[in-house]
């Protein structure tokens, strides 16, 4: 990726995914990133509309995010919430005083007829963000899971629920009818894509959610730019979140190997954690070892370098 | 007032209706005080339904108001205000983090079908106030202001433009078809209403939009309980706001005793200032002459305990 011209597309949920994404963008010529976020998770909560995974995308690659917690924004204040109780408001959905910025602007917008993605555009570039950054699609998707308790929507039960009940079928409502955003198909097939890079999200809410858009897997599959995923376990265990947990209830091995099965089908190049070795034989995919842990700022161009690294060698 | 049964109905609008209002809660026995707000200043901003004069109340009989503004909350952040500057947002309407809770709640609240009223007593009921307190209808009204640079809707002119336009007429939209809370109109009936005390808010926008309801003003015509008003106007000034500008662009003398005329038809007794005897000369309402302007509890409390006193000698 020093060549001059070309652009990277990278798949991405929200705080694993936002952490590569970051490393992409800074190790990228400014403007030749472009991320997709998953909308799956996005809900109404308050009567805002809040998209998760873009906020935290947007945070991210604005330099605005919580280090501590990984979502939200640094620097913020609790007003809001701890009035919203006093007035017996709910308050199991935790929103920083300058996150509501975001989802009460997003939600007037929305309301005057802008759809998500020339809002997000336009919040990036307020946030000065270079790296284009797009909702998988402007029309609305939202993940549902069947578990022990019921049927549960991705909030309640990722949230509220805290992924305590166990997961035995996900489903994506609306994927069959929404359509990619447009800038997201054109790129697939636009010859400057350099490479296709798939972040070390949930396999199974964030990055599923996208591949399950109309012909997004097909144009992945005949995509000409290599795909490249980054394994988002390492040591049989997931970072941060429900990812283990889940694999485990829906019968899948809990390992590097599982989550590159998973795509199999339009995978070229896997990038698994040291520690994960012995989980990845059999695979048609090249594959690299390297440290997949982003810590810190470094840990993140790192993984981004050996990422573009292997997308030119495939 | 020291009777054991009875109580006693106030009209307010906010700030300077809201210092009356807290006088009289505090020396009435609990329970014993209904204030009816203006819902004339109401708006839409950013999606969300605001009650200026509704919220000053809450947050002063809450106790949690804001005494160097006047509105707002005390304790206040400004958070979200900064987070929707850089978002490109809407700022000349200043909403602090916990003042946004009363709007996203009840904004949310009002979208699931609950009356004004209901959440505005629920609210009371939280923020442990023991008068009631009600909007002077569940319908819209809206107050508007024609002005030498055409027409305004209220808050632009008060907020946006802080009352630079010259006002020629003053219409509330709404107000013919809007029906008065029932509590409301009940009250005026009561036997048990000992007085109604008209606060000393701006007559023109804040107690004529309470008056221009369907039946009010032949109620209070009619009412056995004495009318009470307190004059808005000290030493020939109003305290805060355009009240004494509009006074003069709509042609009126700019003292107390213009002020009396105005409430003439309902009006029992009237409350001025030491400072304007010199403007009330040939009005047919008893005058009580004290000092009026409420810059402390202590203040507020004195004159409370004047107006129900000369409610009780009418």
């Amino acid at each position: 990726m020093t060549a001059d011209h070309g652009f990277v597309l990278a798949l991405s949920g929200g705080i694993g995914g936002a952490k590569l994404a970051l490393g992409l963008s800074r190790v990228l010529p400014p403007g030749t990133l472009m991320v997709v976020a998953n909308t799956g998770d996005d809900f109404e909560h308050l009567g805002l509309q809040i998209s998760p995974d873009l906020d935290t995308l947007l945070y991210t690659l604005g330099g605005i995010d919580n280090p501590e917690t990984g979502w939200g924004r640094r620097d913020e204040t609790w007003t809001f919430m701890g009035a919203l109780e006093a007035l017996g408001g709910e308050t199991w959905f935790k929103l920083g005083d300058g996150d509501l910025a975001t989802h009460v602007e997003r939600t007037r917008r929305r309301r005057a007829g802008e759809s998500l993605s020339a809002i997000t555009d336009d919040f990036r570039h307020r946030l000065r963000i270079s790296s284009r950054l797009l909702p998988m699609s402007d029309d609305p998707v939202r993940t549902r899971l069947l578990t022990d308790e019921g049927w549960l929507d991705f909030q309640d039960y990722f949230v509220r629920r805290r992924c305590a009940p166990s997961v035995r079928t996900i489903v994506f409502d609306g994927a069959g009818a929404a359509r990619p955003q447009p800038d997201f198909v054109a790129a697939l097939a636009d010859a400057d894509l350099r490479m296709v890079v798939i972040c070390p999200s949930n396999p199974l809410i964030s990055i599923d959610p996208i591949l399950a858009l109309e012909g997004v897997r097909d144009a992945l599959r005949a995509c000409r730019a290599p795909v490249v995923a980054v394994s988002p376990i390492i040591d049989g265990r997931a970072v941060k979140g429900p990812t283990a947990k889940m694999m485990a209830e829906l019968g899948m091995p809990v390992d590097a190997g599982s989550v590159a099965r998973h795509y199999r089908d339009i995978l070229d190049h896997y990038i698994i954690d040291e520690a994960d070795l012995a989980g990845v034989g059999g695979l048609d995919a090249a594959t690299t070892v390297t440290r997949t842990l982003m810590e810190n700022i470094a840990d993140r161009e790192a993984l981004a370098r050996v990422v573009l690294m292997a997308g030119q060698g495939v």
